[in-house]
């Protein structure tokens, strides 16, 4: 159901010919009535033409058509790229009756191509005439790229007596990194029939991306092309901008979408779930937190099924962040491998219980209260090799 | 001959018992005279014992004996490490003739882990028995950990119609991305019979660490064992310290052993070369060039020969320097594949050209005058498998 189990929204997944393989490549998603929307797109400094076209709209708050496009991503294509978004947009608009400046288009694949524009207009003819609510399973598939397989959450929660639905779907298997201020190629869109207007949605949006979608990293490589929305009908007749529960159904399916994108990042064994406490602040534990998930020698032990703690001081020592080293504590898989930062001599013990699809690596710095958790997935010869291969 | 190249330069490479291998693992080498030295240490915040013990030693600036224990890093050891440490230090002092505040001992291998002292000690002993002229070869290897094979350069230079001779020996093939202020687990160690006091020395090794070792990666992980090290005792009767000759040739083999390292990087099949030119400063073309160099992606494409221009665009977005995206070049061994941000269509000849041992990736920025160059290697299923099976 994903993004259709809100009430009012229909969606629609078609093939448009922009994937080599001919699978669905070409997603749409409509509310039947106005929708706010709020959104945050990537702090790279190289940006596809479908964000700086989907910007402004972003800006306005008001939105209730997404066409997404899969294959190509629209990225380093000069104004030819920028005009080819627009007239997606304007396309899109007629086909569903949505006004122009209501439609965001939103593209992930390659980097430097232009789009067969005749056959994405077409496709999105097409899904326009096949919108349903029934249609979320074909859009969730139709954003894909490197992913295995689709990802899709849903939260339901009561407000004022009304039932509130949030519904997601996200992609992203690699270049994942994201970055984004209020601000992923992770693509992830969020609709709700809760009511709220942008200003509400981007207050909830903030903190929830922090601690979800910019705490992953499957390769370092923050993309082009990183975009998360959330769109709100109010079909339920429940204002829910200022409710907790709705805060925290938001934040739950961005937390379930950006598990799954680490827990499909390309040739991906394993999960690593790093979880910093004591730190100084909040900041420090965040930045030890990222270089420790995000750390090459860490992440091959992990895939390789070895409590290499050393690799991990390595890497924490290497985060610009406050350290006394002599109260450093480490545990692998819930066995404590060094406390006071020496040795405990558990290895063997961690080891056993490192063959599990998630690893968590705790670190206790003995410094302060602050925390945090960074998730990213383990390195295995696979990866390298489906990047070597995948090409331009 | 490395660093026995310079007159009155001893060294040996003996068995004492710290690889598993059983191959060569402990380093000696001594001046026959007093000699300056300068040095420069790791960024990492956990810091190796054997750091902790040398840095007051190359303040003062004087040091002619260097120890060598590969295996074991001694790094996470506490106070137990530091006295270890000290004891190889008086040890050596003794064996060598050499007073204790001028033996500079250096440990490359597994953190968490106590030296097997007493084993070192005997290997100290039995190296100070076999020093000669000749033992340069020994000692080169030696001090080796996962490298293919040893690292040595040498450079002759004419002071004042005095032949100035420079050696070095290096090691390092993974955990490998030295930050180091006058301060690398790569080691490097250059002896010269030149004579210099340790301030011209300093002065010498700064610019030439961050043009070399500074720039060169190949998994992004700083060690916590980084060392560099130059000592010179005078021995060829010529004063160098201010001799730009002599700097050039401290630079020239400090950039020849840091090459040596990207070349032997864990799995590397090929080098990577990132040239940035017209960047608004040297900053941000150093900027720009680590982030491209480094890239997981990029790397990837280049063990696949792959000309992904793609992946460079998203990694110099990423870095934090100035950007004007429709004024990027890049070439890619030799070929344009953008010009003004926009791809020119010329893949598959750069893809011809990338099936050589040294890509470079050219990336003109089209705003300044800043330039930098940054090497790594590229990401193969070797590294990955190597680092998952090299366990604690």
């Amino acid at each position: 159901m994903s993004v259709c189990a809100p009430r009012g929204w229909r969606a629609a997944g078609v093939v448009a010919g922009t994937k080599p393989s001919g699978s669905l490549d070409l997603a749409l998603v409509v509310s039947d009535e106005p929708a706010s929307v709020a959104g945050a797109f990537t702090t790279n400094k190289v940006q596809g033409a479908p964000l700086v076209v989907a910007r402004p709209v972003v800006a306005r708050g008001r939105a209730r058509a997404l066409v997404v496009s899969a294959g190509i991503a629209n990225v380093a294509t000069g104004q030819a790229g920028i005009e080819d978004t627009e007239r997606m947009a304007e396309h899109a608009a007629r086909a569903t009756g949505v006004p122009a400046d209501e439609v965001i288009v939103s593209c992930t694949g390659l980097i430097g191509r232009r789009l067969p524009l005749d056959a994405v207009l077409a496709g999105i003819d097409a899904a326009a005439t096949g919108l349903s609510p029934d249609g979320a399973d074909a859009a969730s598939r139709a954003i894909l790229t490197t992913d295995a397989g689709p990802k899709t959450a849903v939260r339901r929660l009561t407000v004022r007596g009304r039932t509130v639905t949030v519904g997601g779907m996200a992609k992203g298997a690699g270049m994942i990194a994201p970055d984004m201020r209020l601000h992923a190629t992770m693509l992830a869109f969020v609709t709700t029939d809760g009511a709220a207007g942008p200003n509400e949605l981007r207050a909830v949006l903030g903190p929830a991306l922090d601690r979800t979608f910019n705490s992953i990293s499957v390769d370092g490589c923050t993309s082009t092309s990183d975009t998360v929305l959330v769109f709100a009908n109010g079909a339920s007749g429940a204002e829910v901008g200022a409710d907790a529960g709705f805060a925290e159904a938001v934040h739950e399916v961005l937390a379930e979408l950006a598990y799954a994108v680490v827990a499909d990042g390309e040739g991906a064994s394993r999960v690593v779930r790093v979880d910093v406490t004591g730190a100084a602040d909040e900041t420090d534990a965040r930045t030890v937190a990222r270089e420790v998930a995000t750390s090459l020698l860490v992440r091959c032990a992990v895939a390789g099924g070895d409590p290499n703690w050393g690799r991990i001081a390595q890497a924490l020592g290497q985060a610009p962040a406050r350290l006394d080293t002599g109260r450093i504590a480490v545990t692998v898989a819930g066995v404590p491998l060094a406390v006071d930062g020496i040795e405990t001599g558990r290895t063997a013990e961690a080891a056993e219980k490192m063959r599990s699809p998630e690893v968590t690596i705790a670190v206790d710095l003995g410094l302060g209260t602050g925390s945090w958790t960074f998730w990213s997935s383990d390195l295995t010869p696979d990866y390298v090799r489906f990047n070597a291969e995948y090409t331009t």
